[in-house]
């Protein structure tokens, strides 16, 4: 099955860009996915071409019109009735590996590009549209976070990596940053790789990752850290509820 | 001045991309920032142009090698010696639009991207490479994220996007998420502006888009309200403090 991106964006000339290239672009070609760049301005009625307007109540910049966007989105889901529309915006909910994973494993992705301002907030409840950020910082426009989005939902459709990298993502997965690597040499500049990866004790190699994982987790990301906490917390008192439902 | 952005990666034909467009695109014709894409694997010193390695201690996918990552970063601290190095790991620190300002107002900077499972970790320390995050997913290497590091960056050089963006910067500084735009028509589908953003009375605009910004983020992002918050607390006590050390 073929994972369909449909990107609508004011610059469709972007895509694939990067994701024609290396991994991304070999599945591309394998029609392992699929690229449908739409030109936003292609939905807008007025003989000028109109997408954007000045914001209600006043203020900096332009905003794109409701009507134009969901003309756009409604053309998008004609042709894929059952893939999410997701608009990328910093008010957005922030993008997470499991989320990626759920995307990955549907048909496909229909990614909405802002510039300017923003969109007219009516689209969102108007055409049930996902607000996903990809970080607290601004950018020029939703474009290089939809190539992110995709770049990290590609990568986990069959055949595009290969086995090879399933364990990081479930080290990920688990909420905790990955454990340091190292290769040779083995002296670099008067640094070394730390003794136990080299003593090919595997229980002992593992116990080290482990503990090199949550320890910079906690020093590193102390948010990330918390909710790992939090989950661990939460599935044992779920199992000691089990466990109490079993005794009875 | 212009802001020199150099990228170390296997991928150099990914460069510019999308920054070649739009707003990022005229800068770079215009001289504004210039782009340097530079090729790892011409740092290899074998034959075969290894870049990289097994893990040590085993696992699966391939390490990049500490010194061949070494001899590409001498290369670029070389021509510009004063440009951070930052590297783009899921390791690292979030990215924030603070550390955004602050390397658009600095000379430019120097991109590494990995690929495969990741870097030799002792590069960071022995070449002074800061790690940065773009979110907790994981990409195929961090190219795009240096697309995007980069267009956060550039849209910040003076004349690129104009004065009209200053605001808005400003709101997401404060630590907040922006308030939600509108635009006409006043009535889509059934669903109208709210009616205050159409009174012209400024400063109730100003104080709903206020109420609204802050609403929003507690809502969708407690992280982001929560560190709010606490750094109002602080520069309450601090202006404070100044206040009784005035009083004496």
């Amino acid at each position: 099955m073929t994972f369909a991106a449909t990107v609508l964006t004011l610059y469709p000339e972007m895509f694939p860009g990067p994701l024609g290239v290396s991994l991304a672009g070999r599945a591309l070609d394998a029609g392992t996915w699929s690229m449908d760049a739409v030109q936003i301005r292609d939905f807008a009625t007025d003989k000028h071409r109109t997408v954007d307007d000045t914001p209600a109540g006043g203020g900096a910049g332009m905003v794109l019109k409701a009507d134009v966007l969901a003309a756009a989105i409604d053309h998008a889901r004609g042709k894929q009735p059952d893939a999410p529309v997701i608009a990328m915006t910093p008010r957005g909910t922030p993008l997470t590996q499991a989320r990626v994973r759920q995307l990955a494993a549907g048909p496909g992705v229909t990614v909405l590009c802002g510039r300017f301002e923003g969109f007219d907030e009516r689209i969102f409840e108007g055409r049930d549209v996902e607000e996903v950020s990809v970080g607290d910082v601004i950018l020029s426009g939703g474009e290089v976070g939809a190539l992110l989005l995709l770049d990290a939902c590609i990568r986990l459709l069959p055949g595009v990596m290969g086995a090879a990298s399933s364990g990081v993502e479930e080290s990920f997965e688990s909420g905790l940053l990955e454990y340091p690597h190292f290769t040779r040499p083995v002296e670099w500049e008067g640094r070394t790789i730390p003794e136990v990866l080299r003593s090919g004790d595997h229980a002992k190699i593992a116990a080290w990752r482990k503990q090199r994982s949550e320890d910079d987790t906690r020093l590193r990301r102390p948010d990330l850290w918390e909710r790992h906490i939090g989950v661990r917390d939460q599935s044992a008192s779920g199992a000691r509820r089990k466990d109490e439902g079993t005794g009875k």
